[in-house]
């Protein structure tokens, strides 16, 4: 009779980034000992899986990291994963160390990985979703995300002291590839006056509208924030429109960049990041593959992979709403 | 024919201070006023209500304190409003400013007089659920919670780089009433070994164990978080228990104290106030009153006072395990 | 005889705006307070004292704003005041409100317009120096230093976590105008690779020479702080160039931008604003004029204006000692 | 001829720990690699170096722990090395790993340990003055105290949001020994009513006139802060006597505690810890030996153990005065 039980798990990170992958490292890891299994951490995501930069962790081996912002297996992204021939190459540093399964945390693009590399080699593998974006299918928000949310809000915070002192209009450009997630919940919570996001397009002459209204609210300065990206055109372009259309304003630009994405997680990341770990492990033990761990109406929740990576978020109009009148 | 439409909301704070009550009172002001409304702000609740601390409020009353602490409208305990006499005032000062409606921001003490209030004199009252507690039955959070879970992990984090530093066995005292949610949460955010709460009784002999555990896992240090109050005996007591049962530990308490009521809130609570204070106007468009609002799932829910102030919210088993299994 | 005594003074807060100016705008006035003379605000800057926008305060004017970036009393630049017939309209001003002499907290811009104001008309002014450059001459530092310093480092702080992970090479802008304390000084204290600064010209290899450094040390991620400006070439200019000649490394750029301007003052800031607002009003009651507070040994300064806006501060060499040998 | 070059050298932090020690191990571990030196860490101050606790450090083994609290070396006080045959075995200790001479990063009581163990066995020891207290002599300011003195600010801003909503009389008692410097200069930063410490003994009757003073200024809460220790009572004992005394106020204490000690360094704290660690290897390359690297005047200076340790430093009259005027 044959074995099939997991004896020995490899845990990566993988795509951009996300605080909170530390605590999730941390758990999945303690999860794992807890469950009598052997644990090896996987540095620089598939990259390192093919290059086979593998060690075995303990408990102790995640001691004092869940405060820590990054990733300490570090994260990258692999050319040679998405070719057979480097998946299996990955394959076989799997058996050398005699790992059986995988927990994979990151975001779509490594989700996706996670879902041909499984199939392929009928390896148990389950997802962690770990992206600031909080852009991903089934689970109500993602690792990093609220930790973003707030450090986007302090930066606002900081440049709503002088932009109240000067009278000025502030474009504010925050991550989120094409998802206004984080675009349109800072500016709830950092007070803005509006938020320029993909999912909803700018007619021509409401720009204007938009900026005018923000002054005219007997307010002496003025923040909006934008996501970044193709769609939306980001805070420069929006800058340079207004500074021709309207030059009575006095219009300046912030690009809030790669800090977004450090920090010590928030107390909500960090939870959230020690229960999917746990789940992970759990989800594995029930002999669960291809699933993304989510959390629904603050239950865990298992989404099949393809569910996970759809693209079909919606902005929530109550949102949209909640901003237009918390603003006036 | 009678005109039953609410024309004039008043709008107070009442009971504990909890970050995120200037947030709401932001938002039921400008949600007021979008519905063409008036707003009174009644100062240290219902105490002002009796004494009239009442002044009109308009849009820019409540600008820019989106992001401050405490309450703009402070808060007080008030015996007079506990006597009938006292209510008769009360309802005296509103009719004399022509308020038709109340907006009451506070936990279980606040929402329970506004159920008497209401009922007495037949006033649409609606009740939002502000304690840093969240001790509050019918809503996943209270405003205030996250924020104060989020302060609580800061100072952990800080007392861990000593209590490694040296060696030592922490017990951190923590608010909560007899409500362990903020204890346990804080605990599995900042790494904490256990959590002794009013919920779950410590039987005699697993004081030793717990600590012995701690410090078993070859980790240097050992930091326990308590909740407040008679049912766990605070952090002094335990740690007086300990120093006699088991000398060997160099022991330290820490009682965090009125810190964790203040700071600038953090994005979900802001976000939850706002998105609350604008559901509390739509309530009363809808004729609702004697409910608080609540979010259940991510969604707006009214939640009758009756079932709100109900004492039946358990300690999630989850929650407890999570905790067990990362910190080992 | 005539009485010289100065009964009421002004204050105002000039040019870009630095955490620590509300302190500074609340000591003036208490210390003034203290002293039996009246006080007051002046809006915007030189521009508000020709349009006449002044406010008397009173000691409660100013509670509560010790913690608050920004200036309560704004700031603008002033291009009337430029003019001689601008200054007559401000003379004229506060001759109106019986404005003795005034309090000017700002930069060299601002103190070099006080200089030519005092002159003019006869009237003692004292100015503080209020600007997150630090590039005024005959004070250890300026009131907002300290604050950017840390703001800007604990944004390093928060890139680092994402450079480790993706062992990247990070290009991170800062303000500082001509003047490369802030770029030095955050670089120490961030753990910086590298500081390019105005006051050092690089030569045409040394950026590679830099570059190879940070990593040859068994780095895994480098990160260079740039002063803004023309001197320098910025950022981004220096992005683009590594990216021609050093194609092997994965660049990055951030410009801090306005967030360094913001935030609740640090405690020196704070402190320091508060001895200067009273070492103002005393220089005052001293009969001094055209002069600058300055802080030097710890030790209250009065700096003539010409020496203050002076541009001499030098670089020191320790710290550029400190910064290659600490991050070797 | 002898060689009496200094070949190899230990590092070692001892007695309470404070933020920024982590920067002066990575600094003197740096300067020393840098100048052809052979770097031990000793772990738990002068215990490890009798108990034998000792390890090479290379460049990287202090990366990335510049932004950490507490001290990777960990701390601790030793009996033994009270004893003439406790620091015998400590010198034999360092024969073995060729150790040369010493740092010593701590207090006063960490230097009279240095001092004498120095002599004894004519080592070259080079002190770093480490404590939060700022209670040593010859140096304008020790590291972590600015750290401290953020910590605490930051702890009262955010008490203050709850006093001022209840309207209370906060007691908030701080560390310092039997130093008033911490208590004296956050109570300026936090804008607080008074502070009482050990330096200034309070009349009996002065207490009540503080009180009423903070009250009388129409402000709506008062925060006294309160140095630890038997000399000022400390906050508990002083709360019970107005409880007493003065039965109108609304009496509430805040004990800050261990979480002073820890936290990510401020910016100073890892300059200054930078440089200083640096310099303690240039007096040792200069032959210096029993002397504690201070600065004064932005100055680098090396002060004889016995003058560091001396009890002499006086609180500044100006301050007292700046915490006066600018809380009326």
């Amino acid at each position: 009779m044959v074995d099939y039980s997991i004896k020995s798990i490899g845990v990566l990170t993988s795509g951009g980034d996300a605080p909170g992958m530390n605590a999730a490292i941390r758990s999945v890891t303690r999860a794992a000992i807890f469950n009598n299994m052997r644990v090896f951490g996987i540095y620089r995501g598939y990259k390192g899986l093919i290059s086979n930069e593998i060690e075995e962790f303990k408990t102790n081996s995640v001691s004092n990291i869940i405060q820590q912002g990054g990733t300490i297996l570090k994260t990258a992204r692999s050319a040679e994963f998405m070719d057979p021939e480097g998946r299996k190459v990955a394959f076989e540093n799997m058996q050398k160390h005699g790992i059986d399964a995988l927990v994979v945390i990151g975001g779509d693009g490594s989700l996706t990985g996670a879902s041909i590399f499984g199939n392929e080699y009928d390896i148990p593998i389950v997802g962690l979703p770990g992206t600031i974006d909080n852009d991903l299918n089934g689970t109500d928000v993602t690792i990093g995300y609220d930790t973003a949310l707030n450090t986007i809000m302090q930066s606002v915070d900081k440049i709503r002291d002088t932009a109240t002192s000067h009278e000025r209009l502030f474009f504010i450009e925050v991550m989120g590839r094409n998802c206004g997630f984080l675009a349109l919940n800072s500016a709830i919570a950092a007070g803005a006056e509006a938020a320029i996001i993909p999912e909803i397009s700018l007619k021509k002459d409401q720009l204007g509208e938009l900026i005018e209204q923000g002054f005219r609210k007997s307010k002496n300065s003025s923040i909006i924030l934008v996501t970044e990206g193709e769609i939306t055109g980001g805070a420069l372009q929006l800058a340079e429109r207004v500074k021709q259309e309207y030059p009575q304003y006095d219009v300046r630009v912030s690009i809030l960049g790669h800090l977004q994405r450090g920090g010590s997680p928030s107390a909500q990341d960090r939870i959230l990041a020690s229960r999917m770990g746990i789940a992970a492990i759990q989800a594995l033990l029930e002999n669960q593959r291809n699933v993304m761990i989510g959390i629904r109406e603050n239950e865990i929740d298992y989404v099949p992979f393809k569910r996970a990576i759809k693209k079909e978020r919606e902005i929530s109009e109550e949102l949209r709403e909640v901003l237009l009148i918390s603003s006036i």
